[in-house]
C-alpha cells in the first residue's frame, strides 16, 4: 500500500472549496464550454487542480487532481490542464499565494483582444482599485497586462515570469483568451477576479459610451 | 398489446437527459417564447425530440417523443416540431452524431440577421476555438454558415446537405431564426453549442467597441 | 354570513398561477421596483389582479384580489392597480383574453421612448414571429403600437380601444413606461410577452450593430 | 456582565432583514469583490450595519455590528466601513430614515462617470418616477446628484449635508464609486434603490442608440 506523498485531507479540503467558487463562476457564463482551471496550494510541494476538460459547473472530487510545481501529475492517471505550468509557476515562485483562479469571460476576451495592440489595460480613479491588496485609495492607475496567446506553455511562463519580476502583480490577460487571477487564498483570489472582471467591463461600457 | 419498436429505458435516458439539459439552457434565456428543439440519438433508426410548442424550461418525460430519421413520428399521436427533419438528417448521415440542440438565443438570432448577407460568421485566433472537436490551437480560421430562413423544412436540409459535404462542420445558423449544433453526445453538443454562442458574442461585441 | 359573488377555489387557482409566473418574470428584472401588474379572467364578470405597489418577486395569495370589469374592487379592501382599467377593457371587449401581463423591462421602457414618435415597432423576417397566434410564417411584418404615457387611465384605455378596432392584436407599448401583452391563458399570454421581450430587444441591439 | 446598550432582538431582527436583502443584491452582481455596505436603524442612537471587507453574497449576523450616530463600533471589536459616517449623518438628521443601501454596479459606476462632470443625472417623463415616495406622475423632472469621490469621509458627508439641505433627496451617486439610496424601511429603501439602478441604466442605454 502507497502512502499518497501530500495530506488526504488538505487535498479534499482543497478540492470543495474549489467545487463551491467554480461553480459560483460557471453560474456566471464565465467558464463557457468546460473551459477554465482553478487551483490551489497543497502544501510547499503540490498544488490542487481541475482535471482538463470537465464542465465547471459540475465539478466533483474526481474532477480535481494533484500536480508538483513543475506541473507534473501526482500519484493520479488524470491529465491535468494544459495550462497547468501558468498556475505552478506562481505557487513556486511566491510562498504567500494560495489560489490561482483562470476564467474565460467575454469581457475578458473582448477586452485582451482590443488592449491585446497596447499590451495592457489602465484602471484610473475607481473606488474598486482598493479591492487589490495594497491599494489604499482610487485616486491612482493601474495596469493590468495583456500577453500575446500562445499554445506552448513554457514561452507563456517566460513571459509571465518577466511581468512578475517588475513588482506586485495580481493577473494578467492573454490575448483572445481570458484571465489569471491569483491571491493568498481563495477569498483574496476571487476578490481580485471580481474586481478584474468588473473593472474590464467599465472600460468597455464607457468606450461604448464616448465615441 | 404492441411491443415498441425502440428500447423503452433507452428512450427514458435520452428524455431525462434532454430534460435537464433542456431545462439550464432556458435558464440561459436561449429558448423564448417555446422556441427551439433539442434531440439525442435512440438508435440506428430513431430519434428522441422533443414535442413541439412545449416550454422548455419546464419539459417533462411526455413533451419527448420518437421519430424515425425520415421526421416520421413512431408509436405517438405527438406532433414532432417543423423542423424535425434538420435533426434527423444529420442521424441519418452520421453514425457518429448522437446530439442535435437547436436554439434561438438574442445573439444567435441578431447574428444570423447581421451576417446572412455575407452567408458566414468568421471566428480568428480565439482560444474556444480549441472547444469544436478536432481543433488544436486557437491560431486559425473558423467559419459558421449562415442559411436564409425558409418554412419549408426539405429545402433547408438540402442546403445543409450541401454544406455538410464540404467536410467537418459543428453548426450552422439560419437568418433571423438560430442556431444548430450537434456532437457526438450530450456533452459535446453542449459543449460546440456554448462555443458558438460565446463566440458570436465577442464578435457582435467588438463590433459596438471599434465603430 | 355573505357569500363571495364568484367562486373561492377559480380565485385560488388563478392566484397561484399568477404568483408562479410573477416570480418567474420578477426574476427576470422585469418588475423594477414593485412595478408591473398581472391579472386572469376569474368568470365573465370579475378579474383576479395583483393589489397595487406590492414586491413582484415575493407575492402571496393576500397580494392578490378581484375586481370586476369596471376595474372596482370586489368584496375586498385593497385598492387595485391603477392600471385595472387596461386588463379589464380587454376582458370585457374579449371573451376569448383570459389572462393580461404589464410588465416594465429595461428593453421595454427604452424601445417604447425610442419608438414612442414613430409610434409603433416594426418586427419583419423574425422566425419567432410565429410565436403569436394565428402567425404562420417569418415572411412578415408584425407592427407593435407605442402610445404616449398618461396617468388618466380612461384616456390610456379610449386609446387602446382604438386599436383594438383595427384588428388582432396581442400587445403594445406604452412611452416610457412598459409593454402590456395578452393571450386565451396564462401560457399563451407568456408566450407573447417572452416574444415581445425578444424581438424588441433584437432591435434595439441591431441598431447598436449598424449605426 | 455588562447589558448592551441597544435591544438584542430588535440587533437580530435587523441583522436578518439586511442578510436577507443583500444577498439578492449580491445575486444581481451590484456588490463586487466585497464592496457595498448596507445598514437599519437600531433606535434612536444606533444602527445596525455591516462589517468592512465581508463576501455580501453569504452574510450572517456575525458580519453585522452596531454604530452610534457619529459611526463609532459600539459593544463590538468589529471595524465597521470607512463609510459608516454616509449611514449614519442620514440616521442622525432625519428620525424618518430607517435604512440606508450602497452599491456598486457596473451601471452605477459607469453612470457616476460619465455624469460626474455635469454633477448629476436627470430622469424625465419615465413612469418609474413614481417609484420614489411623493412622485404622483412621469411628466416630471428628477435630478441624480453626483459627489467627487474622496477618500476623507467628513469631507462627503460634508457635501452630502449641502444637498439634503436642498430638499428631499433619496440618494447619490458618488463619482468612480457607486450609489447611495435610503428610505423609511428596508422595503422603500429598497424600491429606490432598484429605481434608479433601473433609470440610469435606461440613460446609458439610451446613449448607446441615439449616437
Amino acid at each position: 500500500m502507497n502512502a499518497l506523498p501530500y495530506d488526504r485531507d488538505r487535498f479534499d479540503a482543497c478540492a470543495d472549496e474549489i467545487i463551491a467558487n467554480t461553480r459560483e463562476l460557471a453560474g456566471l457564463g464565465w467558464t463557457p464550454a468546460t473551459s477554465s482551471n482553478f487551483s490551489m496550494r497543497l502544501d510547499d510541494r503540490h498544488a490542487v487542480i481541475t482535471v482538463s476538460g470537465r464542465d465547471k459547473g459540475k465539478l466533483g472530487r474526481d474532477d480535481l487532481m494533484v500536480v508538483d510545481f513543475d506541473g507534473q501529475p501526482v500519484a493520479t492517471a488524470h491529465r491535468p490542464s494544459a495550462e497547468t505550468l501558468l498556475h505552478t509557476q506562481l505557487y513556486r515562485r511566491f510562498a504567500e499565494i494560495g489560489c490561482v483562479l483562470h476564467t474565460h469571460s467575454l469581457t475578458q476576451t473582448i477586452a485582451s483582444r482590443l488592449y491585446g495592440g497596447a499590451g495592457h489595460v489602465r484602471f484610473e480613479d475607481y473606488e474598486l482599485i482598493k479591492a487589490f491588496r495594497g491599494q489604499k485609495t482610487h485616486a491612482t492607475q493601474m495596469d493590468v497586462p495583456v500577453l500575446p496567446n500562445n499554445q506552448h506553455m513554457p514561452t507563456l511562463a517566460a513571459q509571465v515570469d518577466v511581468l512578475l519580476d517588475d513588482g506586485p502583480l495580481w493577473g494578467y490577460l492573454i490575448n483572445g483568451h481570458g484571465l489569471y487571477a491569483w491571491g493568498a487564498d481563495m477569498a483574496e483570489a476571487r476578490r481580485h477576479l471580481e474586481a478584474f472582471e468588473f473593472l474590464l467591463a467599465c472600460e468597455l461600457e464607457t468606450r461604448k459610451l464616448h465615441r
